[in-house]
């Protein structure tokens, strides 16, 4: 078995060896430029267009993440009839379920305010935040959106919950589709923003739809940067309409030195390290998944590329 | 039935009310240097030694907190054979769990460590730490410590526990008593502090004691600041054994302004609000308490006044 690798921005060699131990017949080569020879298989995260344009010989293409947006956007250069297959948790959900209950529980509990106060020597008891009027809105259902919504549901916070399709999940508010998103936003305290990035939910988080969180809102975001014009959260931030906002990926990443948001401190910034991809967790689920394959059985993670995740 | 009523600190008309909604029949009274007339029950924080000195004709103390130690202190000022009981959870459990997981999931995921690059516009990536090595260790588990640890545990740390009698909590590594004491602290990188404040424990978290805590540990305190000797926190930081601390209690309360934790940027100060009492919570635990007890039934929370707590 012949398999292609390419990780823009990832070390090779470690990946190389947790794939080798994972697949121990494969024969793993780094992709480059001009390699066409045969393969059966392809391990990608941002691959350049030339590795993939052509190759009909690839039963499939396996993505190191679980948002496929960069792959996608390769568009005709992706080999037709090829199935592109995104991670599955892989051990993302927690380190999102962390992330985000860390800027939940830090808003909810006024630790960003109480850690100004420290700066400034000062001892102040601040009102606390009722809690039933302190619901948290999941933008996004999948995997990662649930097991988020799990590490709250034991905090007791109402939770309201968005998806592109109707879902129903116990203990959560559940709105879906374009008539719902009005009503999950008015009333959404918090936003948490883990959905795919799909031409429809590029600038999903605009002037028009933060406007409509309720006055004093806070905004997480942990999916993809172009999910938020990033003005318009700005401006919104500085009218005091939304009174916070914990951001993990950018439109432009890094951030650059001279973007507005670094000066802004009601934003918290980090550098896009909300969910990261496991190796040796994500090498044994793609070896899982090429064995059921040679063996005909169906695997989840199957890209609907039509509909972009 | 008559009921003395002291709360230090507090707002006494909002509680009378509280009480007066949850106890209907009752005659509920603030306490008045002088006051002697007869009373079946005190409700009291804080009390002065003077309001309970020589009442014998009390059925019981109802302490309006978990921590009896402000009590106790009263020492034979406690009317002999007058049970005193403590509040149980009363909704500070689960702020205990929201304000222990914030500092937990800020010291693992770096966030403290994010925040500063944020000040100094500073995208870069920071390696994450290992959760195999980040082992949680929970001082102290009655009620307020297994629900910190319920918390916890959803997020897959590794879980260490110390009572001072043996306990047997579900995927907790537990320890107990004096000589259980060093083994805890030598296997816990993140060390939280739920004990009742007794003389055995009063500066239980001293030198000698985080010194056997793991390089790089953490200390978090939401006891009472007198288990803590302030001084050698202070210097173990400065050595950079202890990398950082979360602390809510202080010996002397507010934090005065000259006192050198408000220049240590590696200690996040909190004015004492990591679990407040609810007031209607207690209030109606306190009147189902006082039912019972007309009743002749046993209640929860009956102070060992020997044992401290």
């Amino acid at each position: 078995m012949d398999i292609l690798f390419h990780a823009t921005g990832a070390n090779p060699e470690a990946w190389l060896s947790a794939f080798q131990q994972a697949i121990p017949g494969a024969s793993i080569r780094v992709w480059q430029e001009g390699d066409t020879a045969p393969a059966d298989y392809a391990l990608v995260w941002k691959p350049p267009a030339a590795m993939l344009r052509g190759r009909t010989d690839l039963k499939a293409i396996f993505n190191l993440g679980a948002g496929v947006d960069a792959i996608l956007q390769l568009g005709d250069a992706l080999p037709p009839g090829v199935p592109v297959i995104r991670l599955d948790d892989a051990g993302m959900g927690i380190q999102m379920a962390e992330f985000v209950a860390h800027a939940v529980l830090r808003y909810f509990r006024r630790l960003d305010a109480y850690a100004l106060q420290n700066t400034d020597q000062l001892w102040r008891f601040l009102k606390p935040f009722d809690k039933q009027s302190f619901s948290i809105g999941v933008l996004g259902l999948g995997v990662l959106g649930q097991r988020i919504i799990e590490a709250l549901r034991q905090f007791d916070f109402p939770l309201n919950g968005w998806s592109r399709t109707p879902k129903d999940l116990p203990g959560v508010h559940c709105y879906s589709g374009q008539d719902g998103l009005d009503g999950f936003l008015r009333a959404s305290r918090v936003l948490v923003a883990i959905l795919p990035l799909t031409p429809e939910t590029e600038d999903i988080l605009n002037c028009e739809n933060l406007a409509k969180l309720p006055r004093g809102a806070y905004v997480i975001n942990v999916a993809r940067g172009a999910h938020l014009v990033e003005a318009d959260l700005l401006a919104l931030i500085q009218q005091q309409h939304i009174a916070g906002a914990t951001l993990d990926v950018f439109r432009e990443e890094p951030l650059p030195p001279v973007h507005p948001f670094w000066q802004e401190p009601r934003i918290s910034i980090t550098p896009h390290i909300s969910a990261l991809t496991l190796r040796d967790d994500s090498a044994r689920q793609i070896a899982a998944k090429i064995q059921m394959l040679q063996a005909g059985l169906a695997i989840s993670g199957l890209v609907d590329q039509h509909r972009g995740y």
